[in-house]
């Protein structure tokens, strides 16, 4: 079965876009710790980062800066943290939020966006890309 | 005056040292989220990761990756997490935690060592370099 990140990747499950290349694909988080929280994703599905052979993992985290510099550009915050955890979902993803406190890292407090503020949001930081 | 990461890596602070190239550093976490907590670290100072030239930036994500790989090897965990926040020390580092809940990348749980358990340690996980 196909991981729910290969769905948005797929376009059957729909999602914020931010940047997608060939290999990659970055997307707003719609349960965000903070506004601009987004996700970078390999579009292959594979579990764990350090799994990934070493080119395709350099590739995501050239693909997460190209990303991240777009966000600090839209978002105001002292600078953009990177968390890979993946707990949850078995696709290997870079967090990329914007940080102003630990409370930003920590995936306990969490954001209330509407569809209209994510769409603006995801538009301005493509425009910054 | 100098970071105290740049003490670190000029042995002017001790460290239990993990690796180092020409321009990287890695070491163990002092006051750790988890057995194997490791920062890796430019031999320059640059507060922000996303402020660092792209071929710098890369390098220490290449270098924090082999040694992500040993920690893995070394460390009992369901995977390696990597964390690069940067609010306390205006160096850049990036975290790498052995995980096993999301508690051990909160940064508020904290595991007490002994000098003797981190040098054996430091000293396991160079083994598996």
């Amino acid at each position: 079965m196909s991981s729910i990140f290969t769905k948005i990747v797929n376009g059957e499950i729909p999602s914020y876009k931010i940047a997608e290349d060939d290999n990659y694909f970055a997307f707003l988080d719609i349960n965000p710790n903070a506004k601009g929280h987004t996700l970078c994703i390999p579009k292959f599905e594979i579990d764990k980062i350090f799994d990934m052979d070493e080119a395709h993992y350099l590739g995501l985290m050239h693909f997460s800066r190209k990303v991240a510099k777009a966000i600090e550009k839209t978002v105001p915050c002292n600078r953009i943290a990177i968390s890979v955890i993946g707990l949850e979902v078995p696709h290997a993803h870079v967090h990329l939020i914007p940080l102003n406190s630990m409370e930003d890292i920590r995936f306990q407090k969490k954001v209330q966006m509407s569809k209209e503020e994510f769409e603006n949001l995801a538009q301005e930081i493509r425009a910054n890309l």
